[in-house]
């Protein structure tokens, strides 16, 4: 990093000799691991089955890293394990500058990147940078929770707009902004928004393009700068086709698997107000605590100012790992990695989704079938150890008991409950039944995450509202969904007869 | 990490399988790859011998870690690489408490440790979690500069007080503290204090027991919290000996080494108001990127809920291969290291000094010879290429140019400059010929750190002082370290007389 024959004795860096690594190697997965396409003839558990057999199978590649670069240019860890420019190394840089040209192809030219630590760290990177104690920022009603636990040390405060079935919404959001009253608020309308488009968490929405420009175009109206955390964006997995319409997938090649997925706000970003947060956590490993922001180069500036008295830089061995895996794997192999993750986890969302629809009789939302392909169903108890079909007058069956977003990306299945009808509803209200039916299914031994805290700002005993919970599909294997769904069933017949 | 039987459906957690890793595999160094005792009859440069013969001679050891462990407990990629618990791996966890148990033998009883992304990370962490806007700091007269840019965006204000040659002066922060004038000063008395007791950056200085048993004291009298940032506690390199008078290393046992180190705060902390930051920068390498907190267990907990909402946990990469370092070294093998790695820069200190001595001519201070060894000489300029000792009359030459405090531990070498005999001195002031100098040195080919970044307050034009400059010896090798000084010293000259 120093001019020819400049002596720096500037810095506080120990010499490379000192580093007790001589050279660290990975043994990776070969980029095509996984299937693409599934045969419907297949058992609906192929994915799993893959999974569980990989240990006779695993194909793997093995790089090694030394301590001193071969050539030029190499990845070292003599410059990776030392102290390291906030940016990260210069091979990482390049590998994800073409990522985001190739796949995101962003609507302005002098864009940036700068690697982080992580989508959640990233945007307390944001916070801390471009927003000020008392300022406000637009949410979605139903907001992952350490983004707002983020905010909270720098005094920002979280606005939550409504959502519908594509995730926040533009009539919500406009109405938001064009009623702002500073003194009934006690603060200035917002000009930073949070947002999770694809695979939204909690509610797993995905927002289509259209929504995107609609939102895009309030927040050039308004001066909002959007602050994009897609750490789903990979997890697209289209609509849900109940088991008995499901055909077999067709392979789609490269180009056309990326515009087959929902764009990036950066492909409407003709002012460069989108701070686009990515994460290798879901498409490589969470551990790895490694993601970037693309944004315009002012603000990539300001937040490596941010990081170098923070994190300073990634860490040198996550840095020569991912950068290794994906100089190996090369461009269109990560792309071919992308898409079969895809598929497993669509593969995921169709066995969860197939486990709720044996258990409840699911009937889909006429009202709520939206542009980017969820849909809502509502369920409502089958009537027990029996497949006769409902007549629609069998009421005691029939009423809808919670309904659930499938949802066309990401990990999560939202439930809202309708609480309206138990017997306790009148005295308890919907949060404490929420807690109550919470604390019932987890001592049956299933854990799902309560709505509540999902919300960003505070739900009181009276709040009006639904019971919520958001169930995770990403990581259990079948028995457990299976198993999951049933428990919930039958103390959900517990729960409302009580 | 689930109750046994638990299904968690509440997290957001991508299957193991999916991670691309397969394996990942360390060489390491043996820990006696460097000595442990130096021979007066070698050459002074036998610790760059040392290091730039090692290609061939570098002993390794080799650890594999694998996705799935082989026994219950084991490092795993399943899980390191997974989404963690702030606190991080259940190993590394233990082989931290041991060590700090055994080497800074903490004062009370129900300390407790928490992994952290670095010293910086660690007390912005700190910042955010015990400072409110507005709220002072105490930090020495000379600090470094990311400590305080860390503090900037918390609101929080730096509050210097002086320093001698042991660093922080005990006398000056019982003045600071019982003057306080709250009106005057706009802020409330400080609560928390910002120090770098050994290796103090910038200006070498260490602080032994007695010092740190007056500060303490002063500490609990107006409730202070100690943040100890340690990160060259074991680069204790002791009183600096000149060259002629230098004689052989003793090699002094586990026991005897950590005895011979001036001790933490902790060793004097019966209240639990010191954090402590350790790093593994310095004796590891800093891509690891981690570190620990050590502190009450009140504390501990509120510093691991903010992690939560920002780094989240350490890399997993460098948590295996630091675990799995210091698990293949153990306590004594790191006990091992850490002496050797000590002893080199000693030598790199004596080294870099002599170059100074053999530079200039080197005074010792009669009044600045403190109790934990550091001296502090007057430079003058030695008559060019003659080595004829000076006479006591020959002013020209004799009159001292800079003093440098011949640091007892770190990587820094600090140099006061007395500008006042310099012919613009009237008309430009300290800090402009500071800037000049540094500009003169750096086109000569040589970068030291300015003094100026290191005022936790902003320097004006006007402010009276003397010029300083950070002189790094940790990174360079021996030619380079000879011809920096060389050329300060033509600089200077030249500078003296312009």
């Amino acid at each position: 990093m120093n001019k020819p024959g400049l002596i720096s004795l500037a810095g506080g860096l120990p010499n490379a000799a000192y580093f007790p690594f001589a050279s660290v190697t990975g043994e990776i997965l070969v980029p095509d691991s996984f299937p693409l396409k599934t045969n419907s003839e297949e058992s609906s558990l192929s994915w799993f089955w893959k999974l569980f057999s990989r240990s006779d199978k695993e194909k793997t590649a093995t790089f090694t890293v030394g301590k001193y670069p071969k050539h030029s240019g190499d990845l070292a860890l003599e410059s990776a394990l030392q102290y390291g420019m906030a940016s990260g190394q210069p091979k990482l840089q390049e590998v994800i500058h073409e990522f985001v040209e190739k796949v995101y192809k962003p609507d302005y030219g002098n864009w940036a990147t700068l690697v982080h630590t992580g989508n959640t760290a990233g945007w307390a990177t944001v916070v801390q940078t471009i927003l000020n104690p008392g300022d406000g920022v637009i949410v979605s009603e139903w907001t992952y929770p350490s983004a707002i636990g983020a905010m909270q040390p720098y005094g920002s405060i979280p606005v939550p707009v409504g959502m519908d079935s594509e995730g926040m919404s533009s009539i919500s959001l406009r109405k938001t902004l064009a009623e702002w009253d500073e003194s009934a608020r006690g603060m200035s309308r917002p000009h930073v928004m949070y947002t999770v488009p694809i695979g939204q968490n909690p509610t797993g929405t995905t927002m289509g393009i259209q929504r995107k420009k609609e939102i895009y175009d309030i927040c050039v109206e308004y001066d909002i700068i959007i602050v994009e955390d897609d750490p789903y964006y990979f997890l697209q997995e289209g609509k849900y086709v109940p088991k008995s319409e499901r055909v077999s997938e067709t392979e789609l090649d490269d180009e056309a698997f990326i515009a087959s997925l929902a764009p990036s706000y950066l492909k409407v970003d003709y002012q460069g107000r989108v701070i686009r947060l990515d994460t290798f956590s879901k498409t490589v490993c969470p551990g790895a605590r490694l993601g970037w922001f693309t944004c315009n180069p002012m603000f990539a500036e300001r937040l490596e100012r941010a990081t170098e008295t923070s994190a300073q830089a990634p860490c040198g061995f996550t840095q020569v790992y991912v950068t290794s895996l994906l100089l190996n794997w090369r461009y269109a192999g990560y792309i071919r990695w992308l898409k079969a993750l895809g598929l497993q986890y669509k593969q995921r969302r169709d066995y969860f989704l197939d486990c709720f629809a044996e258990e409840f009789h699911l009937q889909p939302s006429t009202s709520m079938q939206d542009t980017a392909g969820a849909t809502m169903y509502y369920a409502s108890l089958k009537p027990k150890r029996t497949f006769i079909p409902l007549s629609e007058k069998d009421t005691a069956f029939s009423k809808p008991l919670f309904s659930l977003v499938a949802p066309s990306s990401g990990m999560f299945v939202w439930l809202t409950l309708y609480f309206e009808d138990h017997p306790s509803f009148s005295t308890m209200g919907y949060k404490a039944l929420e807690v109550k039916l919470w604390t019932e299914i987890a001592e049956a031994g299933v854990l799902f995450a309560p709505g509540a805290i999902f919300s960003p700002i505070p739900v009181e005993d009276d709040t009006p509202g639904n019971g919520h919970f958001r169930v995770s599909f990403s990581n259990s294997n079948p028995e457990e969904l299976k198993k999951a769904v049933t428990v919930f069933g039958a103390v959900l017949r517990k729960f409302v007869r009580e």
